[in-house]
């Protein structure tokens, strides 16, 4: 962007996905990532990017880049993975991402599945701030039946409590079909995910009822109430709270990792990425006694779609894959722009 | 019960959990269950009476007895186990019962979990009749962290769709701790499971908004416009509703048992068992990095109830549970009546 060409406000710019992940890639070494995490991190978020998962893509940096310099988190950390018996891989993320963690774990977890049928991935001492569905969706690519929990930071108030205590708690799972995409939900188990509420916040919207409370505990629809000392509420009342609580036991009680409560950033100004655990569950589909599983999952489908369902979890995503695989990435262009200003020295 | 002590209506009985087990199990066998399939079945159905979870104590019994009359399950049936892998442990229910069939694998599957860190028991070809919990339960009395899915018979509207497709689809999950009974919950992916909607109707209650539609399609709380063509909606919207689909695939597409779509008894007058499949998971959380999961998950109670909690999941039932053991379990008086003249010739 030069000073001759200024940016119209609401104008936007169409970026492929490899240039996008580029320039991801080259901001995260600038701001202090070893070349191997921001590979995996820029990936990450420009897949959600191009998907239109907007609140985990770009709109991420920020976040990030506040967290790296805060020392919060090592963006250089090599985390170390540790073979513990015959359905179960460690990995100590060594206070780096948690997504370098899955990575480096990876192949050893899809072995142990192949063989044992299920294994799991236990990540813990771990940052994780991206959406959850990309850790899951490569496997059921790889014809896996995938699970995936995380928590994150208190923020939500069990159903039934006085105060926050769970993180937003996502769930995402994953398994293949025949004739299709994989079958692919990610859903926080918070009534509303955090992001959204820091972008209805900056648009300005309000939230709709039931989802948040402001500082005093009472029920609010301003997102900024939320933000500023308020909290979220579990979806579903009482079962997404049990839900959230079986996250908190699972991503963190059984990881070795922090639970949503037990972190404070308050030495670090600028850090923003929860500091807790994450498990992940593989199992091996051909398995299954008699039947071939990703047809029967496209059986599924099919009468899903019979029964009047038009949009199943993850169309909208594919279909935003779809268009920006033919015709590039919608960005903002002021987005693309803060971008690129942040590889200026 | 003789005719010279007639029953008052609404008057209640203390019957001891022994006592129960032994009138129900020869209540089972009397309508054609084998005595071994019997003691699983009177052992399950009176948990959930002592426990006071009665939409599946001696309520379920005519049910039990009226599926059995018809033919459509097979109360002798012999599971099948197989030892598929590592991590997974088959069983074919042979058109029994799932309780069975489970007991009939357990040892094997806990064997797996200890040894693996995680292991599966897929259950299919099977009829779960029962709550969830009692089969996840005793896994956490031993340590073990369980968690388990099983589908049902299409009740419920797909968050989106037109018609009902679902099950009630539960989940169930169960995690020991240091210093109290396992934290464990059982919770139907349907805004209401179908037992209170029976027992709504029968008590003549209307239902909350937001749980059915009637056969119309439209939304109604009169349980009996339900039970009658209409349909149950899932809890938490889109949400509830992607929670249900994967318990579609991890209890019928993975094991090898029907959708809940899938059976017809309409050749089986009085049938009322679905026909489908189970998903058991099983962890050792002793394998966790560092920590002991019972006394971290103790440490999660701890600031539930800090932040203002009075009630576990669970709790209820535990308290009735104790309350059972010290004076008997209270029963309506006319329902142990019909228990009772269930076993005259």
């Amino acid at each position: 962007m030069s000073a001759q060409s200024p940016i119209v406000e609401g104008a936007t710019a169409l970026i492929g996905f490899n240039d996008l992940v580029g320039l991801l890639h080259a901001v995260f070494v600038k701001h202090g990532t070893s070349p191997e995490v921001a590979a995996i991190l820029a990936h990450n978020c420009a897949s959600a990017e191009r998907d239109g998962a907007h609140s985990h893509g770009i709109f991420r940096i920020p976040g990030y880049l506040s967290t790296l310099a805060s020392g919060w988190v090592d963006g250089k950390a090599v985390p170390v993975v540790t073979d513990v018996a015959s359905g179960w891989v460690s990995a100590d993320a060594c206070n780096g991402f948690a997504q370098p963690a899955l990575a480096a774990a990876r192949a050893l977890l899809v072995e142990k599945a192949r063989s044992a049928g299920i294994a799991l991935l236990a990540i813990h001492n771990s940052h994780h701030f991206a959406a959850l569905w990309p850790d899951v969706e490569p496997f059921a690519e790889e014809g896996l039946v995938a699970l995936s929990v995380v928590n994150s930071m208190t923020c939500v108030v069990p159903h039934g409590a006085d105060r926050p205590l769970f993180g937003t708690n996502p769930i995402a799972f994953a398994a293949p079909r025949a004739d299709g995409a994989p079958i692919v939900f990610d859903l926080a188990t918070s009534a509303i995910a955090h992001g959204d509420v820091q972008i209805a916040a900056r648009k300005g919207e309000r939230l709709a009822p039931g989802m948040g409370v402001d500082s005093l505990g009472q029920p609010t629809t301003d997102p900024k109430a939320v933000l500023e000392g308020g909290a979220l509420l579990p979806f579903g009342g009482h079962k997404g709270s049990a839900l959230s609580m079986m996250v908190e036991l699972l991503a963190a009680a059984l990881t070795g990792g922090n639970f949503s409560f037990e972190f404070s950033w308050a030495d670090h100004p600028g850090a923003r990425t929860p500091w807790t655990g994450q498990l992940l569950i593989v199992i091996d589909p051909s398995k299954t006694a008699g039947q071939r599983f990703a047809e029967r999952s496209q059986e599924l489908v099919r009468q899903m779609h019979a029964v009047g369902l038009r949009r199943l979890p993850g169309d909208r995503r594919h279909r935003t894959r779809a268009k920006s695989e033919l015709i590039g990435i919608e960005v903002q262009a002021q987005d693309l722009a803060q971008l690129q200003a942040l590889l200026a020295d």
